[in-house]
């Protein structure tokens, strides 16, 4: 196991989801602990401007520490990321809000970089339900068309946060493979933010990758270890 | 002369600037015009947002119109679009207003394959004076700081609109050639928009180019042509 995490290994691992205040320090940790690429998350509320702000961020940390970090956008990229022994960053948005109303920014953001988008961050928006909303209407008419977009761009659709009927409607529409990039099951821990076994087993036929969280409140015991923290 | 104008010719023919409404009519008779890649405009005053908005149409209508057009990015694109017998768009701005006052938006508009903006367009903006300023106080010290952005990225810098202090100090101050897409000689027709002998001279010393225009006010007897049309 050990050696798998070994910078020498063949293996090629991927951390789904990481939200982190992303220093040298945290740029370090992840290539020694042997991460091959990340998806870095730089959006959770941000409408279109603040989403591009963000993005000349990461362009100036692409600069900055380009002896450890390379952004990456292909699965060559991150083969290549490996082989120059450097940490591939994915550029991912755990929210769908800086699309904004507009369908045509999704290739805007493919454009520059982004490989991952969630549809929905807990709450409502212009696309579907998130976990936390107590009515769940699933996608909208808009979602659809986005869920479609994504597919045609290439970019990931993760699911993550969305809510039940989001997430299955999202699966169904979608013809490319769709992901939890960081969620557990509901049966274990019965959370709004973990997957119904439904939802998982959707996932899993069309191909689809879930990626186990460590946050506290969604694992056993969750609840009393976050009290602790 | 019309030989090389073929589409059959060996040559590389560039439309320095091109203000059309873009369709399928001006397409087809760019190719038949023998036109290998064309510097298209598309913001003249618009903000960052706007500029997006021109980008995400320009994206529209080179699915749409896949078989005579294709974006071009690096000579080798342009080389590209001659063998597939397509013509070349260069997204081109004639101002740069969409850049605001965030250097980083240069970039942002690179990686959308924005690689021609004109510092100036007629007025004063954040970066310099434009050729119909009364007053001409040169590049701002944003500006200069625009110029070296510019040569880092990749980004022709056009100063066809720019007063006579602007394009010279950016003439210098380009590590780059740059370029007057289109505008004529003053010493032939006074006007403001066209160029002296002293910024002629400097600008083919750094190895940039002029694109002569057939706009008629800067022609000889264009102001009697522009009273008949």
């Amino acid at each position: 196991m050990i050696k798998s995490l070994s910078l020498h290994s063949e293996s090629i691992i991927i951390d789904g989801l990481n939200v982190s205040v992303w220093d040298e320090d945290v740029f370090n940790r992840l290539k020694n602990g042997g991460v091959t690429a990340v998806n870095a998350t730089i959006v959770c509320w941000e409408n279109f401007r603040e989403a591009i702000s963000n993005i000349e961020k990461w362009n100036e940390k692409f600069e900055s520490f380009k002896d450890l970090i390379m952004q990456v956008k292909t699965i060559e990229d991150i083969r290549g990321a490996k082989s120059e022994n450097k940490v591939g960053i994915v550029l991912g948005f755990q929210n769908a809000t800086p699309i904004e109303d507009d369908i045509n920014l999704i290739r805007i953001f493919h454009d520059l970089g982004v490989r991952i988008i969630q549809l929905t961050y807990q709450d409502r928006n212009y696309i579907g339900d998130g976990c936390w909303e107590s009515k769940d209407a699933g996608l909208s008419e808009f979602g659809c068309r986005v869920v479609k977009e994504m597919n045609r761009q290439g970019i990931l659709i993760d699911l993550s946060h969305a809510s039940e009927k989001t997430s299955m409607e999202a699966i169904e529409a979608s013809k490319d493979p769709v992901a939890f990039t960081h969620a557990n099951p509901k049966s274990i821990v019965d959370n709004p933010r973990n997957k119904s076994d439904e939802q998982l087993l959707a996932l899993a036929e069309k191909g689809g990758v879930i990626g186990a969280t460590l946050y506290p409140p969604l694992l056993v015991g969750g609840v009393y270890l976050r009290g602790l923290s």
